[in-house]
């Protein structure tokens, strides 16, 4: 079921893919997979299996004046990064980096699950959310590799709180700033 | 040879490492290492399949006005990513994600090859300059993650020149810009 799944998202994405669809091709009845997953965002979260419940953390960030979103964003990824979640979002990161597949359910976890429902409070048009939301995840993304992967100092020893004073502007122009955005 | 020439550098970092060290280990005369190689760059470089060679790009983002420093770098990691080195560049990103010792390669040419020798150029103190350029490596890093592994959209798709104009200015920040540098 959940090599099913994982098929299903990474060809059609999270909006694309649907529970019936993925029951069947697991040759299963869909009310097997509610019974076992509950819903889509669970049975997605089981198949990139995902370190942490955005659905938990987004409403946190939310929670922020608009001017702030970026340190919170920031403070939150950090959060996550150091805590229980590392190892778990290690293996997702090492097997994205490995496997276009993995690559295709990343994308759509951060982007998705995280960012968009972030930009989505902004009101921006789709394409500027997008947009945006491509270049926040492009800093964390590399605040995570220097931090944790490649372990560049003084970012790998330095405090969660001055790495938020150094980054979260740089996502908060990505997030709200005047910013060129990047097009074809 | 480059056995032992990844070991060092991973062991001692670039400036550690000496041919001697490295010759002496792999059981060979110093002199055939600089037969080979001519230099501790050049071995360097081979022992991390490195797919571009810095010395040949640093020169080229130093010519242009301080200001403009954030633009050039973003756009010289553009150019090599978007030519031929690309497939070698991912296959270094893949083995540093998967293998802690290739992770030690890529920082030292990261940030001893490329970074600190942009850095090196803005006068600040070592622990400024390696602040900065940590924080330069964490967006660049991400950008290349985000456009070439994850595929993330606009990014993946965008004209180097509109992504020059998005990230330049984060670049240019981080680089000379007012930035709460990040420490313990």
């Amino acid at each position: 079921m959940l090599a099913a799944a994982r098929t299903a998202f990474a060809e059609r994405g999270f909006d694309g893919a649907t529970i019936r669809a993925i029951a069947s091709s697991a040759g299963v009845d869909p009310a097997l997979v509610h019974h076992y997953f509950g819903s889509k965002d669970a049975l997605f979260l089981a198949a990139v299996e995902a370190p942490a419940d955005p659905a938990e953390l987004v409403p946190e960030i939310l929670a922020v004046p608009q001017d702030q979103l970026g340190a919170a964003v920031v403070r939150m990824a950090l959060r996550v990064w150091d805590g229980p979640a590392r190892p778990g979002g290690l293996a997702l990161l090492r097997s994205a980096v490995n496997n276009e597949w993995t690559a295709k359910l990343l994308r759509e976890f951060l982007v998705s699950r995280v960012l968009r429902k972030v930009v989505a409070t902004l009101g921006f048009d789709p394409d500027v959310r997008a947009a945006r939301a491509s270049l926040v995840a492009s800093q964390l993304i590399g605040m995570v590799m220097a931090r944790y992967v490649l372990r560049l100092e003084p970012l790998a020893s330095a405090s969660p709180e001055s790495i938020v004073a150094a980054i979260g502007p740089t996502v908060q122009r990505y997030l709200t700033g005047d910013v060129d955005l990047p097009h074809a």
